[in-house]
């Protein structure tokens, strides 16, 4: 296990994963659904998008009383989250990765860490929700925050044996500062296999892909002397690069928008950049945790990231993808729209940052309930993948009286509210410079079309399973 | 705010509330219910049971792919919790303590941390929704594995500016060695209050009051000579300390049982009474934090508690509440029931005492959906006050191919599962002996009834809004 789930770590560490519609075998439809009208999922996943971050960035966007866009769908659920050891017939493992859990949502198959809709064990492919759609004649979609190389979106297009293989340059040997983090040999077509992330989605049939990771898109493909980007255009993608070739893209064609080398840049950061930082003890209380003092981090406000203006919004790439999927479409389509950087700002002890992105999933659910608003059977599902390591925790300890100094052994944000509250968001999963993941069940929301249709509680898998059904594939 | 907050403390270590129902303004009926069988709401409150609490729990109880009891509930909503400064104009509390969340709860009024149903900034007392049920002629219950006099159960019966007052003896001056706590003169019956919370217990009109906390009855009561306890049998309770005087007691008279000193004795305990432990570096690890190794705590397996089989169970308390509250009854009841040290267990960094108390509100639901199968006006609602410290994380790090020791900076318990997995349950918001709360909405579960009544995102106040709806009061 140590090679496969230090894996994560390269692509957190790296940057940034899309689709590749397969023809597969159609299902029948389960519940004969009659499809007159154009039916519609639009599957939203907050990377990380726990109950502390939803509550972090509610407190930040709308107040301790407030409610986000969030709150108001008609239900909620959770979400049992399941990992495979690599060894299937292994021991349970209690914490995801992005990529065994997008997998899992993807196929409906519980897999490894780093696995990319292959099998934990047989390396089998897994087929795909997009895959599916496709073959049944619906157009498919994939919107992400993240390179589109990245685990998220690569899960539910293609098939890879370790989500650091996001382009050709890496398939046998992906280093991070001289550190082995794995290889993908045999996944190289050469070896019988489908190539890098980015090849896959290169030659996919995914109607619409957007995001960043142009950077894996560069490196020639194997096997020819073409860069990946221009196989994507000999397969027929119309590729844009900015927002307003974005807005002004053809439906007629596939389209590929890649608007930044690697994971797009976030809304918000720490004023300055300021992440979370270690509480300083005094001497004396370095002597002895009853004496002397600490200080605490100064608190810090947010601020607009100067990089962000350079990208389109998660909002502007959805709107894109909705008006790019339903134009001239009596079959209906299913589009993953991923807002990733909630879980890469909290990797990184970044409270902003994961807010802003709060903020952004916010917006393109805001887009989706819009749709659904003139397309009848369109679900809406919003869920996250899995929990993250941000706590947030009182900014005065229930234990001030005490005459000794209390602090956290972790990092520590104490973030200005517009309300003027400050929030103390903690992290404390580790000593190394990225937080862990955790392992509990996470939230998840839909629209009306969920009411009745999705239980209260529900394994991973079902998500796929659901997905399926309302379609009719 | 230091001092307030720092009373939540001392009822933690020191140990640990009911049920004083006053006559109160009877509220219109707000749906015009017709009341012709007797309508009950069973609220239980797994006190700090939020995702990951319930995730660990699961994860032991029933295996990673398990569900407990609280899955099979209907409908799940999402609890938004609210803290007041004590100065009602002030900014914002992220994070609560039980004293408040209770109150909010029991009277739907948020209030400030340490306050039991009275309202910050003016101290006045806030009607709570036992008084209000008892005024309208229906029964109310109050049952926790924690002192009777604890926050929680305090919080539906008393009122008062302290949490810490729990008895006669403590209203002056509260210390935890010779640290001053705090203290309630304002709340002596001499000065016009309404006294301890133990003697506000034992002149209640609460009918069934079981729990721990018979320290708390034994001081003599303000102004008299006699014991609270005396004073409890004076105002009409039979008083029962033992499992089996609960089983033979009279359903003619009100109810009050304490079968501990304290807090009740827990279910389950880590080998040996181990708790999560500091990982220890090397020397040469001390010297960089890249260098060297850590040795993580060994795993430890959990095991009962031998202490926990001299006191009824929170299932008996439950069985036995339910039938002294539905006999003869044609009018209803309101009862609370908690489980109380699910938190307290975290707080001392223990999961296996988290675990087992989990699996005590399992059996008290059990109770409560057999009793609602028998009784259908019966809303049963499940929730938590606040969200809690313990965090399941990677029990092998995601970034272990690095070649540096990677390890929590808090501490650390390894639980070997029944299905042969290695839970790693982190504890890491502070460097003191008590951990605390976090910020976190909370999930809340509800039978059939509650169906349509509980929309899937409410604010804290409107359980109780709920509740005196549901009642008709």
């Amino acid at each position: 296990m140590t090679s496969r789930t230090s894996l994560l770590l390269a692509s957190l560490l790296l940057c940034s994963a899309t689709t590749l519609a397969q023809p597969s075998t159609q299902q029948p439809e389960p519940h004969a659904v009659q499809i007159e009208q154009p039916r519609q999922v639009i599957l939203i996943i907050g990377d990380g998008m726990d109950e502390q971050q939803i509550t972090i960035a509610r407190n930040y966007l709308r107040g301790a009383a407030g409610q986000l866009l969030l709150d108001s769908m008609p239900m909620r659920a959770a979400v049992q989250i399941q990992t495979s050891e690599e060894a299937v017939d292994g021991k349970p493992v209690y914490v995801a990765d992005s990529a065994n859990t997008a997998s899992t949502m993807a196929t409906g198959t519980v897999t490894s860490i780093g696995r990319i809709s292959t099998a934990a064990g047989t390396d089998q492919d897994l087929t795909t929700i997009a895959e599916l759609a496709s073959a049944a004649g619906m157009r498919t979609g994939i919107v992400t925050t993240a390179s589109v190389t990245d685990a998220t979106p690569a899960a539910f297009a293609t098939h890879i044996s370790l989500r650091l293989c996001e382009d050709a340059a890496t398939m046998e040997d992906i280093r991070y500062r001289d550190i082995f983090l794995g290889e993908c040999k045999s996944d190289l077509k050469a070896n019988g296999g489908k190539g890098s992330i980015a090849e896959q989605l290169a030659e996919s049939d995914v109607d619409v892909i957007l995001g960043g990771g142009s950077a894996h898109f560069t490196p020639t493909v194997e096997g020819d002397s073409v860069s990946t980007l221009d196989l994507a255009r000999r397969n027929g993608y119309e590729v844009v690069s900015n927002a307003t070739e974005l807005a002004q893209a053809s439906t007629d064609k596939k389209l590929l928008g890649l608007f930044s080398p690697g994971t797009m840049p976030v809304r918000l950061q720490g004023e300055a950049g300021r992440e979370a930082e270690a509480p300083e003890p005094s001497w004396l209380n370095q002597l002895h945790p009853y004496l002397g003092s600490s200080n605490l981090p100064e608190p810090m406000t947010c601020e607009p990231n100067p990089q962000f203006s350079s990208v389109p919004t998660l909002r502007q790439m959805t709107d894109a993808a909705l008006q790019h999927l339903a134009d001239a479409n009596n079959r209906g389509f299913f589009l993953m729209i991923e807002s990733a950087s909630i879980d890469k700002q909290s990797h990184e002890r970044k409270p902003c940052g994961s807010i802003g992105e709060v903020e952004q999933l916010e917006e393109a659910l805001d887009s989706a309930l819009a749709f659904a608003r003139t397309h009848p059977h369109t679900l809406i599902i919003v869920t996250a993948d899995h929990a993250q390591a941000a706590q947030l925790i009182p900014d005065e300890s229930l234990f001030a009286a005490f005459p000794i100094p209390v602090y956290t052994p972790g990092k520590l944000a104490r973030v200005i509210t517009p309300e003027g509250g400050q929030m103390a968001v903690n992290y404390a999963t580790n000593n190394f410079f990225m937080e862990e993941h955790t392992g509990a069940a996470v939230p998840l929301f839909s629209n009306s079309e969920g009411v009745g249709r999705i239980p209260a509680f529900i394994q991973q898998t079902q998500i796929f399973e659901i997905t399926r059904d309302y379609l009719g594939i």
